[in-house]
């Protein structure tokens, strides 16, 4: 072992994953059944990991024997026992070469599911008698085949229910003969419910399938079996099955990089760009996550992540309201990741950068190209013309793009990271794929919703993201978060003898709160460094946030949707930094009947970041302490009614 | 004459610009002076107009027979009175040969200003006795010169005070022998005002150059003359002036298009791009303009364009408050457009599109490239894949983008519209080119703006744009526009059980009036035709308009710098539609200290839109009548201390 030892924020090498699962095997009686569900790098301590950064930033060669955080691997597991499925979260310090901690995660809410338990689940249901009972109730079109697509269970009745997973159902025209035909024009009104220890379907829910003024219950039913889609029609998303050609009206545009892209990677995710420097990490429940994003040297951002999407389906007919999926914490936008293709996905000179998932047994499964980098050009990013003299001078706006795919049943997220030529950074999510659709009688609309095509209903839902952003303005130890407004004053002689004048308010940010858009007043939150002011203006340096302000979760305050997304009632949160704090939500969203441990648990902590806080506060409070401030930023859309 | 007809929006000939201005001339006695100002199409109205396009949609080869509305020529003009210039408006009728209506415009406020006029500016200050008298007040550095930026005068004293027009002075370091040397790093703190009738410099204000706590007044001073600039240095924006070599950091990023664009451009400019097809006209005022835009023959807006433009200023000390230009009103962004070029300001397969500006004897002014049309690829439009299968299927998102660029002094606009693939239609602006900058004594900041570098201050600044939507959603007759909010409710056990529901609500505007952004309820303005009805959903067809909730005029709304752009203290305003009614803010601008025939009176007078409320109006009203909505969406920013 006399290669250089790795940086702390590099990925877990195959080596490096394979000897953390043996370590923990090892510490268990051979005879324990366990299942794998994460093994990934435990980020360090931001305390042991800024001396080195530093160091680092100092002098770019940093040595072999430069002090370093211990090597350690974070690995989940369940040990699986008769009745429940233990989750236990290890820490294997690979320097050591031993589990340093180990504890069991408490039995409610549930943690995520794998890919793996994804895949299972139809087979679980086709083999379930009551399922078959249940489709023994309706009369499918000849050819046609049962899919299913797998969902967390949401809000559950009660909080010790078992682990369900449930899921949508829909026919498939297999007569196609194309395992791709599109099954989104065909739902069939039940939802098979699983118990994940007994692995068997607990109950089938009938759904409604009324419209407008049909009440909130499935109807009574005299016809057995019912027909379902007779001389339906499903539209097709692959080419292969389109009636018509693709359409050719577009003529090729082609990005061509002939030096090749103006970045490179390094294979322990080390980024160089321009000026911007910074490392990729890729993580199974965050996916692509950024770390220490430097300009020139200086550092911006520690950690920048996306940490958490809640999608409520506003559907009030049982069982509708547990279509709330947590897309993090349910599932993991890493482990869902797409692998992107060359050509397809992305334009120009692309790099990919692959990852380890892992297996139920532990092993490290290697997946291509979960995330990809490219350039790409934004149009004008500066001109100006002399209009004395005609002479114009153009800057072109490139980009670096920073991108990973996410495939959750139905529904696709793109997230990119894009940094600029102007020190800026945008955080970009695009919601694509297929709507999330439920069956409704022919001839009938609904207020719950959109009918698409006959017999077919979108549900009225929201997409609510939250970003997560650990600053580091020009520093790691010295950031303060301000919030700024821009007030109209009324006219007066001393002041505003014109009227004209306005006020720019700012609000340093002393104690962890939440924040709302305020677009009337230009509310901002910023990010400074209060020690390093900027030569000219004698202001703080600083980055503004600008997110849009966007609509906040409509569920009734006091519902369980509500209540499991806490994060979802303000526009941003500001808390104190804590190791490992990365879920918006909390770390457990599946089955949850409340945030827990979730972003206004922290704001209730009561952690404040500055040293006039420090006085007042008489180093009180309840559990807070002084910290670094970290940005939650939460944004979303409102889908309902789309009409064409 | 047997060529075809034009069509009624093509752009004015040569041959019929230069007919115009003649039959125009021949109305006056040959010895009098006129100033001319403008020629330009006379847009057909609107009840002429749609029969011909209904025509044309149905059978797009239109005989040379199909009745069409007159081609008319609006001929703005000056008759260059001894005490004062009267500006009269005419329409000239090709087809007839003749002068049909020609009135004098009101006296107050007054037209914007020409290129010609701006350019004559600078002269008539070096040679006025005031203006040497006030620059005998600084000493410059050896080899700099004066320079002037002309600027509109902004909010007057007095309605009745004389055309004014006021200018930012600069020195200019000339002993770097070339002309584009920035003298936007050396502000000198007077501003001469001119008399446009007498070409006089009538005063020139002293401007304060104080910092916080320093009063709104300009300090006495003891130092004759005033030494500036001693030690400055202006940072340079052109690349031959650039003391280091400018960036090599990115390699060449190109677009290809083999085999050319995917559109078609007709010298009538008529548009054809994939499923779309659209006319673009060319404005003086409002620079590229777009007609008849349809997706697959059917229409969606009769007509799109920018409509204004405002930028207040929110520096207190007089005369500061007179910093506020009406870039569409005042000077004309069409006027004032940039001559684009390939390579440069855009990638790929380019098409440009030239106009005829107007010359001060009345000639057509022939100039290149105000107008280009590309293709660009925006991302990923769509995916989907098959987690069974990791099948998966990727439209890109190509646009096409019809731009602009207009320079007012300092300041650059990039105004564009973007249609795409899924029918959508963006209007984008972009702000660059220089701050607007002013003198503040060495040291010292500023409530008022930021020190950008030693002695020189960009102040506080809004931009307030309004666009104008003339609808035509599927029908040019149809349209409706509905305000959607998406409302929580209150858990209860007969509609809401489980607190998930929320409710769309709809609401039909029946009247004129004005909606504010409320992203707490994501109220959105939607264009819908109520007539014919989607298949499937039931629901009418429409297009939503999703402008971003931005803050509006923050000046006094007593203070002349809002009420002479009302039109900015609400985010959207739907009116009924009059022809020729293009401007939010009125015809006329130049020295307003009232919005005039804006938006706000437009609203005020009361037309309605619907059936039902033609019912409830009981035909009563001040001024009003049914009409079609138009729909104008305000956005903007807030500029405000920018640290780096």
């Amino acid at each position: 072992m006399h290669a250089a030892p790795p940086h702390p924020l590099a990925p877990l090498s195959a080596h490096e994953f394979t000897r953390a699962r043996d370590l923990v095997v090892k510490s268990y009686d051979s005879t324990q059944p366990i299942y794998f569900r994460q093994i990934s790098l435990q980020e360090p301590n931001k305390e042991s990991l800024v001396p080195f950064l530093e160091a680092e930033h100092a002098d770019s060669s940093v040595a072999e024997d430069t002090p370093r955080p211990a090597r350690c691997v974070r690995v989940e597991h369940d040990l699986i026992k008769q009745d429940r499925h233990e989750v236990v979260r290890s820490v294997v310090d690979l320097d050591a070469g031993k589990v340093v901690s180990s504890d069991v995660a408490p039995a409610y809410p549930y943690p995520y599911y794998t890919p793996d338990e994804f895949s299972q689940f139809l087979d679980h249901c086709l083999r379930s008698d009551l399922f078959k009972d249940a489709m023994s109730e309706f009369a499918l079109p000849e050819g046609f085949e049962v899919t299913i697509d797998p969902w967390p269970y949401g809000p559950p009745e009660n909080e010790d229910d078992p682990r369900y997973m449930q899921g949508l159902v829909f026919a498939r025209d297999a007569r196609k003969e194309h395992p791709d035909a599109n099954h989104y024009g065909y739902p069939i009104p039940i939802i098979p419910v699983m118990d994940w220890v007994t692995k068997k379907v607990v109950r089938v829910d009938r759904l409604a399938t009324g419209g407008a003024g049909d009440g909130l219950e499935p109807a009574a039913r005299g016809e057995k079996p019912r027909v379902l889609f007779a001389g339906a029609k499903s539209a097709e998303w692959i080419p292969e099955l389109l009636e018509q050609p693709v359409r050719d009206d577009l003529k090729p545009l082609n990005v061509v990089q002939p030096e090749g892209a103006s970045f490179t990677v390094q294979p322990d995710g080390l980024v160089d760009w321009q000026r911007w420097r910074f490392r990729i990490g890729f993580s199974p429940r965050e996916g692509a996550v950024l770390h220490d994003i430097c300009y020139e040297n200086r550092p911006i951002l520690y950690r920048l992540s996306f940490s958490e999407l809640t999608v409520p389906y506003a559907d009030p007919r049982s069982p509708f309201h547990r279509k709330q999926a947590f897309d993090f914490g349910d599932g993991g936008v890493g482990r869902q990741a797409n692998s992107l293709a060359l050509g397809c996905d992305c334009l120009g000179a692309i790099h990919y950068i692959d990852t380890l998932l892992t297996g139920p047994d532990g092993s490290p499964v290697p997946t291509k190209a979960v995330i990809c980098l490219h350039e790409q050009d934004n149009g004008i990013l500066w001109k100006h013309t002399n209009f004395r003299t005609d002479k114009a001078v153009v800057a072109r706006a490139r980009e670096l793009v920073v991108q990973f795919i996410c495939t959750l049943a139905n529904y696709e997220y793109i997230f990119a990271y894009k940094l600029d030529l102007a020190g800026g950074i945008t955080l970009e999510t695009r919601a694509t794929g297929m709507l999330s659709i439920v069956a409704i009688d022919a001839g009938k609309t609904s207020p719950y919703g959109n009918v698409v095509t006959p017999g077919v209903l979108a549900q009225n839902h929201q997409h609510i993201f939250a970003a997560r952003i650990d600053p580091a303005i020009d520093s790691y130890r010295d950031t303060q978060v301000v919030v700024e407004e821009s007030h109209g004053v009324k006219m007066n002689p001393q002041t505003n003898p014109h009227g004209n004048f306005y006020e720019v308010r700012r609000q340093i940010v002393h104690r962890s709160t939440h924040v709302d858009a305020e677009p009337r007043l230009n509310r901002t939150i910023k990010l400074e460094n209060p020690v390093n002011k900027h030569p000219s203006s004698g202001k703080n340096r600083g980055y503004k946030i600008t997110a849009p302000a966007t609509q906040l979760m409509l569920a009734d305050p006091d519902s369980i949707q509500s209540q499991r997304a806490r994060f979802a009632q303000h526009n941003a949160w500001v808390t104190g930094h804590r190791d490992g704090e990365f879920f918006v939500a909390g770390e457990f969203t599946n089955q949850s009947r409340a945030e827990s441990g979730g972003v206004s648990d922290m704001m209730r902590r009561g952690d404040w970041f500055t040293e006039e806080a420090d006085k007042k506060n008489g180093h009180g409070g309840h559990g807070g302490q002084k910290s670094s401030p970290v940005v939650w930023p939460v944004f979303g859309f409102t889908h309902k009614a789309v009409t064409s």
